[in-house]
């Protein structure tokens, strides 16, 4: 199976899982099940997904297990992006290529439907007959819990909104997107993982560095593309760190210093992948995609 | 121990446990930190976890695995209240007896604020050595993820949405409070009980009944408190319902009616304990209580 027919099959299983996972439209209440439904499917790149397979097919995990903690991923991360989106915290009119979910169905909604989805995706995890265990639905709940919470992600927004404006060293603008991003990133290898037969510590710490990287990595390539890109292409809006005034690296380091931080960081995971050999293979290409993503 | 004793003494252990359970305010990002622990700490009546832990005394939980679970619903509970007091929901300005997080912090924080609490619930119940076994904490996680999602409390929130200015049914009305706030009762009780020896299933339905006639004389107190109540003994804003042209039991069947209702919700709620004699005194209690608070 070539690289690109990997990603394909393990997109249509997460993509099917996801349909079938959220509530269905005609089932009460209607039009949070509609706007949740809008908010997850048909779009996105769902590079937690297959980070998380990618990790998983290294160690042995089982299909359906991977997809169960893809599902939990994705849900979580699009609770993010809607609740991200909405007028208090980046108002952003454009995601994935349509209106924000505020946009199409209010910010009463919108609101709901992030806290929806962070409930479905635990719901995922604890569903009967999914393929996990009880050891590993717990396990995998609090990678998950502690990816989103006030020391990850939702706490990396924090940082972010109190950062508007102001001078943040390098050091902080990291920090910063250690948790917005790469939280998540980080908790998708690390699941993916442990789906499996749970790694010994040494791999386990490859494992975290090349997720480190790649974290860093897309954040990297994100500011590149905030900066350079059309919104057409993102499917978001473009330019809007610099509207907001926000630190990036690009504003910090500048375009060239921040595309050759991004190929090195590139390089370093994987480095970090050298113990599992040709395995590792899809982790690799994945890396590649983070750095040179166009969109 | 007499019943105000027993409440202390649960209450007490409960508010420490979620003092020490949320990150400190020195922990970055501080503000956030500070706006959870404004949420969740000094108020709130702390019904679910009195319900939780009297469930859990009556199956021989033990008080660790009680209070781990009494946190986890205070939490998600909270982060209800912190989203639902948001100008594009109530828009709400003062809620256990102090202005509300948006109010205070603003409303990106809140919005921070509830989805960090909701992953935080989730933290506590999948932290190492909290008293619970893996298949109890996954136990307790489907309880608490499917009561909080669109099909429980989350969905309850919708359909009231939904509902201003419109003409609900009785039966719609049940629906809908069964999901806003039943849900989260009934997950207290349950979760009580998962957290000692597994209940047979005709024990689990009584306790289920009990959970649901709780839960809807919760809610009929509710609507009439607002109803005849002043803002400083309830410490929210009184008459909102009305003001909102929600629809309510006391709109729908008038005042004297919710009160005879109430009454005989807590009987049917004492009566479904009758198999457990007087081992469920708490609960019996907890059910007077319910129906004949005053805030």
């Amino acid at each position: 199976m070539t690289f690109p027919q990997w990603i394909r099959a393990c997109l249509d299983r997460v993509e099917i899982a996801l349909q079938n996972g959220l509530p269905e439209v005609d089932c009460a209440p209607a039009k949070l099940h509609e706007a949740m439904r809008y908010a997850v499917l048909g779009g996105g790149k769902r590079v937690l997904p297959l980070l998380c397979h990618a990790t998983g097919e290294l160690v042995g995990a089982g299909s359906q297990a991977l997809v169960v903690a893809s599902v939990s991923l994705e849900l979580i991360h699009t609770c993010s992006l809607v609740h991200d989106d909405m007028p208090a915290m980046d108002n952003d009119a454009l995601r994935r290529g349509k209106p924000t979910v505020h946009v199409q169905y209010g910010e009463a909604i919108a609101l709901l439907v992030g806290d929806a989805l962070q409930s479905q995706a635990f719901i995922a995890l604890t569903a009967d007959d999914n393929g996990l265990n009880a050891v590993q639905q717990a396990a995998l709940m609090r990678e998950l819990a502690r990816a989103s919470g006030s020391l990850g992600m939702a706490g990396g927004q924090a940082i972010d909104l109190e950062s508007i404006g102001t001078q943040l060293s390098r050091a902080e603008l990291e920090t910063m997107h250690g948790k917005k991003t790469g939280a998540l990133i980080r908790a998708a290898v690390r699941m993916g993982a442990l789906c499996g037969v749970t790694p010994e510590a040494s791999a386990m710490s490859a494992l975290d560095a090349y997720a480190e990287a790649i974290g860093l990595a897309f954040q990297v390539v994100d500011d590149i593309l905030d900066m350079t890109a059309d919104s057409a292409t993102l499917g978001k809006t473009a330019g809007k760190d610099a509207q907001h005034d926000k630190p990036t690296y690009v504003s910090m380091i500048g375009l060239d210093a921040s595309r050759d931080l991004a190929h090195q960081l590139g390089r370093d995971a994987r480095t970090a992948l050298d113990r599992f050999g040709p395995q590792a293979a899809c982790l690799r290409e994945l890396a590649n995609l983070v750095v040179n993503r166009v969109h």
